[in-house]
């Protein structure tokens, strides 16, 4: 189902997944007068406590989801491994954006790089793995260092595992499970970046700045906006992230990451969803990537996504939250904190974007 | 009672009224990872949408209000006409900002004036007027035109009346309800003002920049910023708020509305809240004037009052509402609908931000 004319204020948009990208979606949303209903499996959901409705189910209870559905004007999500089959029944009753299509093109590895490979994207050499003689066939083509990397649910460098010259693959096999995996070439890049670009039901296009981004362990740390690379580079990038938008069909804000790597850009994966690399946005920005997301879903116009300031945007991951009043002394610094309870050691408890004046 | 040490995430915010400042107070607490509990009489109040908890009870019901100061670390109002019984009660079980005698200040006319004439700080001439004959000697001292106004519980223009040369004095008293009211001179202004002021627990002030305000049938309908007065005018009603906001004790964020007349700064009122002059805060400063009141009166250190932007604040007033489709398609204008699902004539039904870049 579509959303064809714009959903005036006063709609209700429903999300699942109830963590702090819903959070952000929510108060986004309340700023334009629509309010949100989450649909959430956990009973104390951090966005449940800025939105105008919950429901406390299983991805899975085909019940709950439909009075949800019936509920609400359009359905969204905050995470990719919403399960096919949930996002497939909504849709009989509601529009759902991103699309199923799009969902499941991102939610498996092999599809998305085949995907992305098709447009005459780069992307890092790949093959499917199913056992460990897929493996070692799959080694001697692509040679190492590779990555290893489950099919499905990976996120935050879950699900993965990096192989070295002589190691053993079944070894690698079994250290991921033993699961459908896909084995893709180390792509040894000088930078990583990512696009967050939006898409509207008429298929508008808006696409952000490029953010550089830093991780540790895995976990997003920082991302920089303008990222220090060439402007050609920052434009290739864009236009990568603007293709791949249109050909999914898809509506809503999405992620792409990227590598730079010898001049050339290399799309590394695709989030159908807000992105941690987007945080940004929220205060360096006209419209946020959370606006963004609820505008495109809801059928308004897309916000232009000018960027007033420079920023970097750095992630408080566990007891890094304990620098909250610290923080909050700066000048020019905007914090954002999630409403966890349990600062566990590298969950995303909050942000902060410091801004500096814009340079020409 | 006071807050001594800076209240963490996780903390609890109770506001008294549910309106749209009420909204916006519980978005930028979100923000800093700071729930919000509204307590208001209304059954449908905007708030709710976007808050942890409400109680839906009268501001006279002492057992609510007990469970209400129990539930939270804090209590704050979006509104300056709570009973002084009311805030009074509170403050046995709660810290309550701004405080019981800054609210009594602020809510009588008279006190009011008394106590900025008493700072050498210039307000209108003013008189008492319990009554027709105290009027008519009012009238025969202060001259006309005038303002007759109640003593309390006006806002938005309503509770006065303009005293014409050669007007039958007892009809304007009758025209106010014949209640306890204060004669005003009426200034022949240049411009409106006001001054948006901030004041921790500990005694630090911060003021934002000065903006220019435009009245339509009493309304605020829009603040622009900067103003265009000269700096040394702009610099002294800063001077002004601070003083105010300091002689006061005050805690929280605090409105001070202001006449520009003849090269000199009058002080009209004090309106003891965030204040929709300051809407322009939200998306022009790296810190709103609702994260800074939250900030306040949580004990965080203050935000840095900078502004990084030269803006227009406009409000949308009943039907205007209808605009939104339009509005969010302009670049660069910020869009805040506040939930309301009935658009009466002249209800503040929202506002928006255009923003340009931060002249020199």
């Amino acid at each position: 189902m579509k959303v064809a004319d714009p959903l005036p204020p006063g709609s209700r948009v429903g999300i699942l997944g109830g963590g702090q990208l819903a959070r952000m979606l929510s108060l986004a949303a309340a700023r334009l007068g629509i309010d949100c209903h989450i649909y959430a499996p956990e009973a104390h959901s951090p966005a449940f406590a800025v939105s105008a409705a919950r429901t406390i189910a299983a991805y899975d209870d085909f019940a709950a989801l439909e009075g949800f559905a019936r509920a609400v004007d359009v359905v969204t999500y905050e995470f990719e491994n919403v399960p096919g089959d949930t996002a497939g029944f909504l849709d009989r009753f509601v529009p759902v954006a991103p699309g199923v299509a799009a969902l499941k093109t991102a939610q498996d590895r092999i599809a998305e790089k085949t995907f992305i490979d098709g447009l005459g994207i780069p992307v890092a050499p790949f093959a499917e793995v199913s056992d460990t003689a897929t493996l070692e066939r799959a080694l001697s083509r692509i040679g190492t260092p590779a990555v290893l990397k489950t099919r499905r649910f990976g996120y935050d460098g879950k699900g993965q595992t990096k192989i070295h010259p002589g190691a053993d693959p079944d070894a690698a096999f079994a250290e991921i499970g033993r699961q459908p995996a896909i084995l893709e070439g180390f792509v040894a890049f000088e930078k990583e970046i990512s696009v967050i670009a939006a898409r509207s039901w008429s298929g508008e296009v808006a696409v952000y700045d490029v953010p550089e981004n830093h991780h540790e362990h895995h976990i997003l740390k920082t991302s920089t906006v303008p990222a220090s690379i060439p402007a050609d580079v920052a434009e290739k990038a864009r236009g990568f992230g603007g293709r791949i938008i249109a050909a999914l069909d898809y509506v809503g804000v999405i992620g792409v990451e990227m590598f730079v790597a010898g001049g050339d850009v290399v799309v590394n994966e695709i989030a159908p969803r807000v992105h941690n690399s987007g945080h940004w946005t929220m205060d360096a920005c006209h419209v946020s990537q959370f606006e963004q997301h609820i505008r495109a879903i809801c059928g308004w116009p897309l916000g232009a996504p000018d960027r007033h300031s420079d920023v970097v945007m750095t992630n408080l991951l566990g007891d890094e939250i304990g620098r909250w009043c610290e923080l909050a002394a700066e000048p020019a610094v905007h914090i954002h904190l999630y409403g966890k309870a349990e600062a566990r050691r590298g969950r995303k408890m909050g942000h902060f974007n410091r801004l500096t004046p814009r340079q020409p």
